[in-house]
């Protein structure tokens, strides 16, 4: 046995009763009551890096919650690793369905329950007691670290945001560490190597200069929504195809491995994914496999549309103007700004000829793939393969995890996402959970990834 | 000069002072406090009946505000018509844009000034007092009158229509006569003979069981929007053809004489339309003339789309649910309930195969159309022409008058809509006037119409 897990071994009962003490402080970020307990929850985890023996270790004020911000460089000639997690966590009504009291830690076969154990508390408390266990065996951690945590996860980000594009310099890192994830079951092991982009779009038509009477004007009468409905028609066809221009012409081929993954589908991630719909199969481009559809597919959906009446009852308008807010979720290859320039354009070659369009830029925001054979990911990849006993699977994400995508736009570093949570851990419900096992493996895949990095 | 001709030249300041009287009355039906108004406006219209002469004239009692009822049935062997016109009136705010107080009829360049000098008192007074001259000047009428007036015209004219529906023998006539509609010019008379009905519906449309975000799932959704787009897009085309497969079937071709009217358009109502609405040109079935494509084709509009997200900046949901509310106005020869039932097959075959549809019938309404060449409508025809050196013109409108369709289905008489309102009445609007000459000729016209019935 290692004389670090040896360590571990010895101090595991302690490891758990350090996160219940963080999780008793019902740190909920996006209620003012609890801004006291959020700053304690800040105190707290400082109090932790200091305990490991950061040479710094500290709150930083923002306009909002504190973040904490740590940093050990004494590993000259090794990598810098930007570890990210975060501290607050979300409400906890409807308080009546938690079995026991949600701030307080309660262990009930094998998984303690509380609100924060997995989400995010749990998972930065086994990365604190990686580097721990680390520090106490060596004398000194592998590679050189840095330490972000924010308070305002679950409350929009805002902070982090900010002070990550004005600390470029002071973040700046070879590796970013993401431990905010979870796995599609508890013997399989995986990392998130992609995430799409975002483009949110507004289309306003115009018709007449004012709302019309159908009595009077039906027939003869611009009708927004009707033009919106034929544009939207021409954009996406009812099998998933987006028909813009140029949008498939940088989208890049998957690999042969990723293909033959999604398309075996061992896991059954599509059969779950139908389930969770309750539906009787998938929507969209059928020839793809929905992995891959979610994964490394644009898709475009309608999210609302506005103009005319939707009241009770019957009122016979036809509105001068229509909106209809409509979203592009987008590969890496595939940029925000690129592609909205391509919608605007093939959603004004789409209208009716009667009606004007104006198409706005509501937001955006870039996907971002990290190459699996980039040294922080293969040593992430060993690490879980030596704990879990086989090889990881990789997995991309359909959506946004916008402090990946700004990691990876400022910081221009690889992005690890490695996350121990599990499906059934009733994340932001009632009876939040972390499994026990998961917290001791994933303290052991940390200290082992930090060890390969090194 | 003949004996009615005058009687009504020695009488017409006093029918003018009868009308001044009554338009006083600030009979608001909308606003409760105008509650005892209304009832006053409508013993007025009592008192006018009783000095007219009518054997029966009374207010009957109502849910909301009372009817006006008055006969004279003293013609045998001649056709009995029923009159209608209402004595509430709209609401006058912006009151500050009244160049004179709204219910201060106040006399200027020729036009009477008051809420209601038109819209509809000035009107009904005008057959009173042509219903008054005939009885003086022939100690009879020259056909059997029913008079009805309501109180709530403004209102939703909730009243009438369940009396006209429980008393169907009582109102029995041969003809109805409705003094609440207008010309296009002071030079042109008009009668209006038809009038489209309408199939009020909503589409709803069931995706996944629940709302889904576009992140996890897009790509591998149904999208209710997306569908009713889709589906939208496919009932009407951008040129305005409906593709419900047998709508066109029971569609009559007009007469030659109504085509060719439409076609030269000499009173350039196509233009004035476009004008109204502030466009270049017209949209749909530019084959047509505006005139045909409003009075008699179909017409299918969206009048709102629910579902998803509308308000402000971006959220990235794809609806479980969204519904459209879609109407088609529909020429007398379509009848509503037939046309329900081929727009639901339409709709049903139009939807994706991803999503579910529910179509329902929120309310209908049969057009109208009276043949030009019935008795009344040449009576009328010649009283019009007598009276204006002209002859009318016959126009289609495009909307519903629910009280013409309503006498059109339960009484099944022919009703001449024959009105002498100006389009720069201001109805529904601050400074609503009401011509005098209108006034003068308007009843010179009905007395003749009436002596024509005889």
């Amino acid at each position: 046995m290692t004389a670090l897990e040896t360590y571990i071994r010895e101090n595991e009962a302690r490891f758990i009763e350090d996160l219940k003490g963080w999780l008793r402080i019902p740190s909920i970020s996006t209620l003012p009551e609890h801004t006291a307990d959020v700053r304690r929850a800040a105190e707290y985890a400082v109090d932790q890096l200091q305990r490991i023996g950061f040479e710094r270790a500290e709150t930083i004020a923002t306009y909002g919650h504190p973040l904490v911000y740590g940093e050990w460089l004494q590993a000259p000639g090794k990598p810098t690793l930007l570890i990210y997690g975060h501290y607050d966590v979300q409400p906890v009504d409807p308080v009546e369905l938690w079995e026991t009291p949600p701030f307080e830690p309660t262990i009930r076969d094998g998984n303690l329950y509380c609100r924060g154990a997995c989400d995010d508390k749990g998972q930065t408390m086994l990365v604190f007691k990686a580097l721990e266990s680390l520090m106490r065996v060596n004398g000194a951690l592998p590679v050189n670290v840095k330490v972000l945590i924010e308070g305002e996860e679950e409350a929009g980000g805002e902070s982090i945001e900010r002070y990550v594009k004005e600390h470029p310099e002071r973040l700046k890192c070879d590796a970013a560490f993401i431990c905010d994830t979870g796995m599609p079951a508890k013997d399989i092991p995986s990392l998130i190597y992609a995430l799409r982009g975002i483009t949110y779009t507004e289309v306003e038509v115009q018709g007449a200069k004012r709302d019309l009477h159908s009595g009077i004007y039906g027939g003869i009468a611009p009708n927004p929504l009707h033009a919106l409905a034929i544009i939207i028609s021409k954009l996406k066809d009812a099998d998933g195809h987006i028909h813009i221009p140029g949008l498939y012409d940088k989208l890049r081929q998957p690999t042969q491995i990723e293909k033959d993954f999604w398309s075996t589908d061992t896991l059954g991630i599509g059969e779950m994914l139908v389930k969770e719909m309750g539906v009787s199969q998938t929507s969209g481009e059928n020839e793809y496999p929905p992995m891959e559809r979610i994964g490394a597919r644009p898709t475009l959906e309608v999210h609302g549309i506005a103009g005319g009446f939707v009241g009770e009852g019957a009122k016979t308008v036809i509105p001068a103007v229509a909106t209809a807010k409509i979203s592009l979720r987008l590969p890496a290859d595939l940029k925000s700004e690129e592609v909205f320039t391509l919608f605007e354009q093939a959603v004004k070659a789409a209208a009716p000829s009667d009606v004007t369009v104006q198409v706005r830029n509501l937001h955006g925001g870039e996907g971002m793939l990290v190459e699996p054979d980039s040294p922080p990911m293969v040593a992430a990849t060993q690490a879980l393969a030596e704990v879990y006993g086989k090889e990881p699977i990789y997995l991309r994400e359909g959506g946004s995890i916008p402090i990946a995508a700004l990691f990876d736009e400022i910081l221009k570093a690889p992005v690890v996402m490695m996350g121990f949570g599990l499906p059934d851990d009733n994340l932001h419900a009632p009876n939040e959970k972390y499994s026990l096992d998961q917290f001791s493996r994933g303290l052991r895949v940390v200290a082992s990834f930090l060890q390969k990095l090194g």
